[in-house]
């Protein structure tokens, strides 16, 4: 439930003037408001699960969407049933100036690509149907001119192939790879909320540069609640961090009850010393590596 | 819209241990919460209409409400379709430990009573179906032990009778009235927002002792704007103020685009002196005279 001074759990991803946002509970458009981000560019939302915590401020938001005057048509990507339940909501919200495409999620896992961005969604194991999500950003491979030279590209397209176009002239097609080195290390997040820690998580958190993890309960006595409500404590977080070997953890989505998360925070970093206390508007500039 | 630090347009009234609230946007259980309310003893809600600023954040409190829980049957008082759009948005809170009596009003204004208090819901004018809400608490009039003696009635009833209760013995009815004075003056408040100014405002407002008015617009060149989209400026709620000859008068649901009411504060106590503005958290007790 929202509290004072600690807003539900939700993620805003912005790359190259789009916006992602996964779960959107009550009060995630004030929470965007006091970071001072727009709510136009949101081009696709995501989301988890469909507890009110993560979904029911989807009706304001999209208002608040429409009231920004966008047209241009909105993505949503969730579970099974996901057009049903937004539609449902959206009864004080049913005339919005831009479509929405909704996207429910097949099977186990499945991938998207949207906004240059690689997004996969994999089951994880909650009370209800309920997704992690990844979102990648790969990294084309550097310039090489000797190559480039070596193959006889015209020096006219060298520009555009290094963009990743395709080029056919007097019947030879020249692709990206015959100027670029082999692809450099991209970008990954993965966000992970309402599950106990199952292997579908560390396998697609692996290597990422951040990992958004719910850690409800704090104290690893509380690993009965844990397991009872389908969450995680912090030392279930961290174990799954150090699986993945990814290279920073965020802990998110507290238990109301966990008033000072910072009292266990030593527990999480005894197994994953990167781990980060999630707080309000916590924000983090990734950026490719050299 | 929800803003960071002005919370949407909301009154909880609290009289002899129950809790009346009306409307309940986005947020408003945060606004509760920061108050330090208590969400189980909300006996009755009052929706005045279906727009989101001022029912999405319906789902969330009935589920904080179940957490708390809350067992005892919940009555939910709006217009036409009230059942309709509260089930359609408890998509999200399909499963809750009480049950909601919901009750449409019917034409332009009708009467109930709850929890010892007096409702009366009022159609005022917005762009839909929207009602005001007066609630008053009656006070009886003061205990006349002279007339009590003059009529004869038993010194064993009198304090029963004071009370409220009517009393029959050896085929003679004691009735409250032989005991008391007339009728005192009792408590009044009156809310109502998203409208424009109609003399039903005024004439349900009536010598209330707080009147809690929309004032969606400060300056009294936004009028066109405020006719537009079917609210007030200071000024139309000022003047309706006096009209009605009340107390006092709270404005509430600024527009997002009015940054400091306070600017235009004078005008309205220009017309109304007793113009206060509302502002997140507040508060008053109304008391009795004498």
């Amino acid at each position: 439930m929202p509290l004072p001074y600690r807003w539900l759990t939700s993620l805003m991803v912005r790359y190259n003037g789009s916006t992602i946002l996964i779960d959107c509970g009550e009060g995630t458009q004030i929470a965007i408001r006091e970071k001072g981000w727009s709510f136009k560019p949101i081009d696709v939302i995501l989301i988890t699960h469909f507890h009110g915590d993560h979904i029911s401020g989807l009706p304001g938001l999209l208002l608040t969407m429409g009231n920004a005057d966008r047209t241009e048509p909105l993505t949503m990507i969730g579970p099974k049933g996901l057009k049903k339940v937004v539609n449902s909501l959206r009864v004080v919200a049913p005339d919005l100036p831009f479509d929405i495409n909704f996207v429910e999620i097949e099977g186990g896992e499945q991938a998207f690509s949207y906004l240059g961005l690689d997004i996969e969604a994999f089951r994880v194991k909650h009370n209800v149907t309920c997704y992690g999500y990844s979102i990648s950003l790969k990294r084309a491979g550097k310039f090489d001119a000797d190559s480039a030279k070596e193959k006889g590209i015209p020096l006219k397209f060298w520009n555009r192939l290094q963009k990743g176009e395709t080029i056919t002239e007097e019947g030879i097609t020249y692709t990206p790879d015959m100027v670029l080195g082999p692809d450099r290390k991209g970008l990954k997040l993965t966000y992970c909320t309402d599950t106990r820690p199952v292997p579908a998580i560390a396998a697609h958190a692996k290597d990422s540069d951040l990992f958004i993890c719910e850690g409800m309960y704090g104290d690893d006595e509380e690993l009965p609640k844990a397991k009872d409500h389908k969450h995680m404590t912090f030392s279930e977080a961290a174990t799954l961090a150090k699986e993945a070997d990814v290279k920073e953890m965020w802990l998110t989505h507290y238990s109301p009850s966990l008033v000072h998360p910072k009292q266990y925070l030593r527990v999480a970093k005894s197994i994953f010393p990167n781990t980060v206390l999630g707080e309000d508007g916590k924000t983090v500039e990734l950026n490719f590596e050299g």
